[in-house]
Parts: structure tokens; sequence; C-alpha cells
């Protein structure tokens, strides 16, 4: 039976941190806000929306929402972005992703003022992340993933990791983000050969596809950490992530489920990354 | 015996594009232009600078010299920057670095206009890198490894690419590079463990960790490329690479010499990009 590596303490943890933290940024007069950008109705998005107002109001966050209706354009779009920026009283901006319709979403997330950006989505924040430079976020589902590796002690330094998925909002930086702390990095995909082998040689694996329980057995060795970053629904509409839990969790060190693992520490993260963002702008 | 992968043929081709595509420009009246900064009169850099006047005088690129004493400071390299940011004859700007002293260098790198940045120095370049976009230009040493790989017809969808060094000059770098072809990456470095079991697994080694003939016959395997990045002395002071090249020959299926492999190929891809920054100034 492999250690279930659970969000919920993880969650806490940050909860008490960000406690006291806000309650020194109260003490200067500083009322930490999130600004929150949605377009459209995306059942997806509302989900994530419910959880980050529900967390930001259990830790006295300050919410201001801005809806666009679906169909808004690249200017009205760019033009509530503008809006967060010259906020004061907003330290934070989540906006929901991907932007429909044919948005150029790219210069959206650019428009974002890169000390509001807790998200990691513009470029400047990427190219920190690629850098290894200190200013910016990382994004949220990315650094959620350290911090889980982190509480739950797993060496990272020496270790070989293989993160399987190339995206910006997770392969890619969370590579870059282990490599600084001295892992060796694969990243593997969807065009990548013998992925299973590949995959079994890692001391950690990271699943970041998006494809519902594509990872079976086959693909883990006893003594691994994994980390499953997927949030899918199977054909029966059960949430599950990228791995085969059921079948993968008797054979593995250590395992992350889900619901309940790395996607239950991101909108905590977030909600770090705007407390940092809070007091970065009074320069504590 | 393993295939020898000569630079000077990809130099040879890179020539004769360019040569008509300087010749179109020039019948629209533009003359490309290349500025050279440097700072003091380090060996390396003097080096460095003759090679690349000596390759833009033979393809008829437009040099621009401006030279700072060893000392200048950060508002006087950063004013350099500035002029040829404003220099409308100035295509393109190779600075020559590491900047001496306690210079902040990206700072530096990041007044230069993102559209002159022919060597990937800036932030802004180094995040289309990372992010897969289409504007700015790669450091000139990843883009000449790619260079050598696609002349050599080295398949790089789906082989596994061990990179070894993860600097910002090659290593980050042509790891994505790599992977936007769909080739599976390994980025190892110093604190990799079994670095020589690792480097064997692979299809193709990148090997740029800047020391001389640190990699012996145990970290290869038949049939692999090798691309030695390294441009170091010995204790003799023989120009040698990161590769023990005469024990490794015998055993890979082809390798890069040095000298006369990648870093020949580095001054062309420079001159290629001026060329290219000349180009979409004027919107070919």
């Amino acid at each position: 039976m492999a250690e279930r590596l659970a969000g919920k303490p993880v969650v806490e943890k940050i909860a008490e941190e960000l406690g006291s933290r806000i309650g020194s940024l109260a003490e200067r007069g500083v009322e930490c806000g999130l600004a929150l950008l949605r377009i459209g109705e995306r059942p997806d998005d509302l989900s994530y929306e419910r959880t980050a107002v529900k967390r930001a109001e259990s830790l006295g966050i300050k919410l201001r929402r801005t809806v666009l209706e679906d169909g808004a354009s690249q200017d009205e779009i760019e033009a509530a972005i503008d809006g967060i920026n010259r906020d004061a009283s907003a330290h934070g901006c989540l906006m929901f992703r991907p932007l429909p319709g044919d948005i150029d979403e790219q210069a959206v997330c650019d428009t974002l003022k890169t000390e509001k950006d807790i998200d990691g989505i513009s470029s400047a924040a990427l190219a920190a992340v690629f850098m290894d430079r200190d200013f910016g976020f990382a994004p949220c589902t990315a650094a959620a993933c350290m911090r889980m590796l982190d509480f739950y002690g797993i060496p990272l330094e020496g270790a070989h990791v293989v993160v399987v998925g190339r995206s910006l909002v997770i392969g890619k930086p969370i590579a870059m983000m282990l490599l600084r702390r001295n892992a060796t990095v694969t990243l593997c995909h969807s065009r990548t050969k013998d992925l299973a082998s590949t995959m079994r040689a890692a001391d950690i694996v990271v699943c970041a596809t998006g494809r519902a329980r594509m990872f079976g057995p086959d693909c883990f060795s006893p003594g691994q950490t994994v980390l499953d970053v997927g949030i899918n629904f199977d054909d029966d509409g059960n949430l599950c992530g990228d791995v085969d839990f059921d079948a993968v969790e008797p054979i593995v060190g250590a395992i992350t489920p889900v619901p309940g693992g790395v996607g239950s520490v991101t909108t905590s993260v977030l909600m770090a990354h705007a407390v940092e963002a809070a007091e970065r702008s009074v320069g504590v």
C-alpha cells in the first residue's frame, strides 16, 4: 500500500501560514485583495470560482469579481485587465482559462502586470521560471506540486523525475522548478517512445496529460512517488486523474489521489501567491 | 568509425542561402547591419570578434563596432545598447559575454530591443523559446545545434535526447527546441546521479558543460549521435570539447569534432539571424 499524499494537510498548513501573514498585513492597514476575471459561464470556470471564493472568504482575502459576457472582444477583455492593473486593492488576479472564441489569449495574459500575475500566465512570469529569476509567480498547479513534494519530504536533489505533459501550465514550468532543485528531469509527451518503461525508471513521476486513467500499472515501479495532476471525468462522469489509482496504488511508494490531491492544493497556492503579492506591494 | 559531423558543409550551406537573401535585401536598398558590443579586451571576446568580423565581411554584412573600456558602468553599457536600439542601420546586435565586474548582466540584456536580439539574450527572447512562440531569436549556439542535426538528417521525432548542462545559453533553450520537434528530452547536470548510464541510454547526446574532455567512452553507446558544444583548452593549451573525442569516436554512430563542429556553425547562425532581423525590419 502506497503512502497517500493527500492535499488536506498541505492545505491546512498553508492556511495556518497565511492566517498570520494576513494578520500582519491587516496591522499595516492592508487588506489582501484578489481579482477574479471570468468570461462567460463555463461550468469548469464556475466550479473553480466557487472553490476560490470559499477559500478566499475563509482566509479573509477580499474578492473583486469581474464577469464579461461570452463573446466579449479582445479590447473588452484587455480593458478589464487594465482595470485590475489600476485597482490598488487587487493585489493579484486569477483569470479563468482557456478564453472562449478566437481571442489572442497570450496578448490578454501579457496585459496583466507581472506583479499581479499570481498564476504565472504572462510571458514575463514564464520567462522568470525558465531563467530561475526571483520575481513574478510560477503557475499555481506547478507550484502546488512543489508544495506537495516538500510537505511530504520527497528528496529532489539528484532525483530522476519524469514529467509527462509539456504544457506551460504544468509540464514545462515544473521541469524548470525541479531542475532548480537539482533534480534530473525527463520531459515526455504524446510522441514519446517507450513511455511506460521511461516512467518506470524514474524516482518521481508527474502525470499531467489530462487524459482519464491513461496510466496503468505497467507505467510504474515499486518505491516511486507519483503526482497525478489530471482532473478528468471518466465515461461514467466520475472525477478521476491521469493515473488508474486503484491499479497503481498497490505498486508505488507514494501517490496523490484525485480528487483530494494536487488539485486541492492549487487554490491554496493561489491564495498564498495573492498574499505574497500584497506583501511585496508594501515591501514586506 | 563514427560519421564525423563537420561544421564546414553546414557553414557553406548557410553562406549560400544568405548570399541570395542578402542580395534580395540589397535590391530593396537594405544593407544588412550587425552591431558588435564589446567591453574590455578579453582574449575570448577578441577571438570571437575576429571570427565574426571575417564572416560578416565575407558575406557583405556591414559591421558597426562599439568598444567600451573594461570598468564601464551599468549606465554606460546600457547607453551603448540604447544607441544600437536607435541605429536603424544595425539590424542585430552581438554583445560579448560574460560582462566584466559587478554589472547586472540581465538588466543590460533586457535593454536590447527584442527584434535586434539575435543571440537570444533578453528575457523576451528566452520567454519565446520557452513558450514556442515565433518571435525573437534563440541563442545562437542552441540554434547551431539544431542546424547541425537537421543538416545531417538526424531524426528528432520521438528520439530520446540527453542534454548535459542547464545553462540559458545552450542547455535549457535546446531542450525546448528539441521538445518542440517532438523529441523526449532529459536535462542532466553536475548533480545528476548515474550520469554515464543515463547518457548511454539516449539516441542523441548534447554535451554542454564546458569541462575539457569530461566524457569518456563509458558515457556512450553504439549508434548514438553526439553533439559536443564545449570549447575548452586542456592542460597543454590544446582546444578540445567536453568529449574525449579520440576515445569516443570509435564507439558512437556520429559525432561533432572540436574544433570544426558546432562552434564553427554558431557564427554562421549569428549572421543568419542578422539577415532575418533585417528581413523582418522591412517586412520580408
